[in-house]
């Protein structure tokens, strides 16, 4: 295994000089996004692996004061059981990725880090995910008690590794769409649901957006669920300063229709369809291969293109659960577009990734810039990290260059 | 055939209500850009297609006082006997594009326009470009005499068709590289050259835009031929408050290789190698099939990349003739990179267009966006055309999106 | 328009010395497939287009002794108003198919053609297909009144023209799925529910076929709609003497699947998964939007993979309708395959054809062949015919090659 | 590490009941297709890994008596220090294949048969490929000597190990093109011109041949270089009674085009272009980067097609050493075709494949093939195994099933 160290600084690992230390508290441990995380922060931190794919890493963003690699500590809540270690080996052997010698120099970290993963909670998330769960849930008194309990953990946790910081990012499997529902609008009647203990009212997403949300730590939605999107859990989060961010990571192929539907409106050629055609294995594939998970994802996927065109083409969206892709995904995207004298044309892309190992830096980065945010007081929706995301909270801009450059904006603000 | 008169409006033609005409003089009239840039000016005009393709019709670009398409007369030079409508319906036997309607409809003004077509000049052009060339070439007695010529052919034309203003734009074939001269580097050399009568001092798209400039016309250059790319004909314009622009359309691969690129850099993506293969037919495929006028093209293709990553990966470009496609161009590119914990990914795309229906519509916006340009004074390189050319001038930037924002900054200061 | 007519003997038309006259009666006249069938026989009889596509005028099957193209008259059912010239006119516009000049070289035979057409059967096809069809459908009295009806138009055409053989083509938009039902068993079952009049007892396609048959005209199905696929018609063929040939032409991607699969098993290389996405606009898209006659398509491209290698990989196959593709069609297919020590590697491919382009030829072919075998007196299914068909009938072999090969020796034995 | 014992059945391992041992004596042992061969025969051997890619192992080939897996012993000569454990361990590092359990696993077989590798011979083979080698290289008194030297290598072996057969196997790198010379024309000029000792006379391949053949032993070019392909050497092979097999493993891309052109015939379809780009890293691809050396690989890859068509399409074919991709190539094929009505159409597919993997069974399965074939007493070459090559010697039947058909029957002829 090579060492990194001294490409920490040539790759701008940002590294302070202080010795503020903050936690990762995830949402879905074992699952292969989460496992990759926690495999990179150890991987990088020791100097063992490039700072590849981290943007917070590259300028500009790496001007900013964010945490280093190597204060990082990991725990969360997973409803199955299992450990790091063991879940990056089977990832290894099914998707080729990372190396055994690499999980062999980083056993004490993640070892160390499974110590700290406490029984999940599992309500209202559909029956696909629910029967992955084995006994590692918590049992559900009521709602506010499991609210408590969650909060619990988590300050256990910040109390047991003495950490200034900790934050929670919710990777666990996309959930069942959940509908809008009356309570939702403001935080008084939210909390007054709670406070009946209305069982069917939240997903777990919710909950758990809730309960770091009233407990003070700042809430990252990396998926597709509901979240922290209702209007209460964003009043939550101003009343307790607290900034939020979401929803579902922008990885792959809704990365490209981003940075590609702007080209077409720059030369006025028109998109007549745009179908995009998904196939993937491991977890994800197989809980979206469910329809009711399907369906939040694709809404997703679906909703960017109108919003960059200014137009609505005709689109079509599927993804199939194919069991030999493993962690491996492959999208096939047809643009049929007209150009000058209405003359049709194509271009079609494969993109061949590694779902786990394109979302996990994204992780990172939006974890260190939110518990940079928090630090600097800012609270509630942070609208200039739309870039990151499918279905940026508070954001219609879908256009991926004019994201990228609403954040290089604040940056140059907080440098000033 | 559809009426689109209508559309005008709602297509934001920028359509003039001032009586004001312009010409768009062409080197190289016959050759497939050229005529689908007078089909399409005359169906636009004519309100018999939308105007899907260009740009400027677009917001932002359309609020600039530009000039209607029904106010264009088109003329230019041709080493080839032929006319705009024989020529077109060549293409449509063997690209389909175009349709035997839409030519009938437009037969009078095309007709027209053949008849300001004049014998072009044909010097240090390369072997392969020679051999399409027919009796229409202009006798050469020497270089400035050559060069009174040219303008001679212009000034009638804008006399005989009552012309505000006139541009050339040369979008004849490919030339062989031509290499730096001691020459070049002041217009004082270069008269002094020219003055000698040093035949192999320029290529013919180099003495086409000495006598642009020199007469006081705006000249494009849209070909990676030489051109006005010598700082002696950038002294010229200036001298002469000549406003130019140039080289080579962006119109395909490359387009996409600027869009796509920066969206790895943003991810932190390190891309490995990019390899791009095109095939393509026609006449532009038979010239770039001879490796001296090849080169030119894969040279600038093959820039971009670094510029906009800020290292250079392994790159690979190749073009070949492949007689079936005729006007048609397929690119196929692969793009391995490398993301998170050094896994190596992939995504490759094909882009199946027609190389002279993409082209056009930039010829026709550039010549809008330069004839403006000279009536608001402006000289020498327009550096905010980056966005339009494979190797714009003056311009280091390639990132396509920032190049849009740099046309677009310069209409907000237009319009204040 | 060239003239192809000296390479009438070059292609090997086998333009046979004798006066027999024959006569296509297609079903579903004015569909893109039919249409095309109608240009293509007056465009090569009339030696203006090479016979490209034709699998007979080719060695081994030119030897046989068909019928000429010249001696071919065309009539049919159409459940729409129109005519083979109008309906040409618009496929070219959409679809950039045929040229307006051939055409017009055409238009006396194609208008002769559509004086043969008479108003079509309409029943059981599903909503989807009712609603395209207009006032040409004949009314429905009886089952038995019906099928009369239809034998006496194929007669009165036959007479009409001194026709010496005739044959009808099924080439209607594919109908629902049809269940198995216990009067599907025999013949006399079959008689009598005919008898009974049950109207939902079968689909337009067998009452078709069950109307050819019993008239003494060979019948071929090319969809996988019902036709003649139910024991009691089989029975019905050989108690007429009369030869029968379907279903469902093999025209591109389940052609691909048909030729690639048998090389995976001779390589011993282990099919994953195969995934095939179809995209198509169009008439035959419009109905296979619809999921009761999509699932029809689907199933026969689904069953030959398992057929072929002796094992069933996972696969997958849809089929969008996606409006700006018109009469074009593309497949994307992911295959994913292991090889030597479990290595997981991928072919994908993409196939853009036109599916009129594609079936035609083969309605012709097939045609040329059953009316061959029906003067040979043959009777009942041809399995040497498979090639042709995605869901060959009586035949298990799906390996394409060794279906030709099964043709080839048909050929030698009819030969000696 | 899975164990497969009890699949040795199942997957038709052909294990024989005898004591028979055979040697497999590879020239170039340490390049990426032996050390696979050497990884592959220890792992199914010992039951760890299926014989996936073995097309031996399956019906009809399986009921032919070939040698089993785990009476196998390897050596041979090569040019590079090493070992088959290292060199296994850098492919897996590189290229992602093997386990490191696996290796571990067989490591006892890789080190005893490392101990039967001698120095090779390096004569004539092109700059790139001398640039490889270091010391391990046999020193060259005269050619007869050399001659002599390689026959007492094998010799050795045999003795050592009591093995009642060997078979010389030659996958050393692609040498450049050698011309043909008179002196290769009978077996009597060119051992008079070995014994007059001209150097530059043969390559490598050739003087491994000779040696091979003369002390009676089998021999197999798996690649395009010479090796037996003169009429000298095979005059030798009938003269001792050796069997004979080469030019050129088929594994890929040209494996494909024998598929895919075949299907293009029987529909007619006229292929107008076929366009092939291929890149690929490691050794391979990098001896192929020597101009020299590639156009021995095009040469054999652009063959085939006009062979299978009986006309010749515009074909191009390129190979680019593109580093990232390590042991994985990828080949883009772009097929350019008419139908019908002189339609074009096309198909293009990409091949994902790891070289060595899909070379390594090949190896196997022709050197069981030619054990077997020189047990029976056949020599010379033997033209049934056609479907295994690119160049297949003897034979001018390129379509792939008619050659696999061609050894199926002869599979037919031994049983009887």
């Amino acid at each position: 295994v090579p060492t990194y160290s001294p490409c920490r600084v040539a790759f701008g690992c940002g590294m302070s000089q202080t010795n503020r230390r903050v936690g990762f508290w995830l949402i879905g441990c074992f699952g292969s996004v989460s496992t990759t995380v926690a495999v990179g922060i150890a991987a990088i931190a020791r100097g063992l692996m490039p700072t590849t794919g981290l943007s917070t890493t590259l300028p500009p963003l790496a001007s900013l004061e964010l945490d280093s690699l190597d204060h990082i500590v990991v725990g969360g809540h997973e409803i199955r059981k299992g450990d790091f270690y063991s879940a990056a080996h089977e990832i290894h052997k099914k998707s080729q990725i990372f190396s055994i010698p690499l999980l062999e120099s980083i056993k004490a970290d993640l070892d160390s880090w499974s110590g700290n993963i406490r029984p999940g909670l599992l309500v209202n998330a559909g029956v696909t995910i629910e029967q992955f769960s084995d006994q590692s849930v918590r049992p559900n008194n009521s709602l506010r008690a499991g609210i408590l309990a969650i909060q619990k953990d988590i300050q256990d946790f910040q109390t047991r590794h003495h950490l200034d910081q900790v934050i929670m990012i919710n990777i666990a499997s996309t959930e069942a769409i959940f509908k809008d529902r009356p309570e939702y609008h403001s935080l008084e009647t939210l909390n007054a649901a709670i406070d009946q203990d209305k069982r069917e009212l939240l997903p777990s997403s919710s909950i758990y957006a809730y309960a770091s949300i009233e407990a003070g730590y700042a809430f990252i939605n990396f998926t597709p669920s509901l979240g922290a999107s209702i209007p209460a859990l964003q009043q939550l989060a101003i009343q307790r300063n607290v900034p939020i961010a979401g929803n579902d990571g922008k990885t792959g192929e809704t990365l490209l229709k981003a940075a590609l539907a702007p080209m077409f409106l720059a030369r006025n050629l028109q998109v007549l369809s745009w179908v995009g055609h998904n196939i993937l294995g491991a977890g994800d594939g197989q809980v979206l291969a469910d329809p009711a998970n399907k369906s939040s994802k694709i809404q997703t996927k679906d909703a960017i293109l109108p919003a960059i065109l200014g137009y609505k083409p005709q689109t079509h969206v599927s993804i199939e659960y194919i069991e030999s892709m493993e962690g491996w995904k492959t999208a096939w995207d047809h643009i049929h577009f007209a150009g000058f004298l209405e003359t049709k044309m194509t271009m079609q892309f494969t993109w061949q990734g590694c779902d786990s190992i394109l979302a996990a830096p994204l992780v990172i980065d939006l974890a260190r810039l939110v518990l940079h945010a928090h630090r600097r007081g800012e609270s509630g929706v942070l609208d200039y990290l739309a870039c990151y995301f499918k279905s940026p909270q508070g954001v219609t801009e879908h256009d991926f260059f004019k994201q990228v450059a609403k954040l290089h904006s604040y940056i140059s603000q907080v440098e000033r």
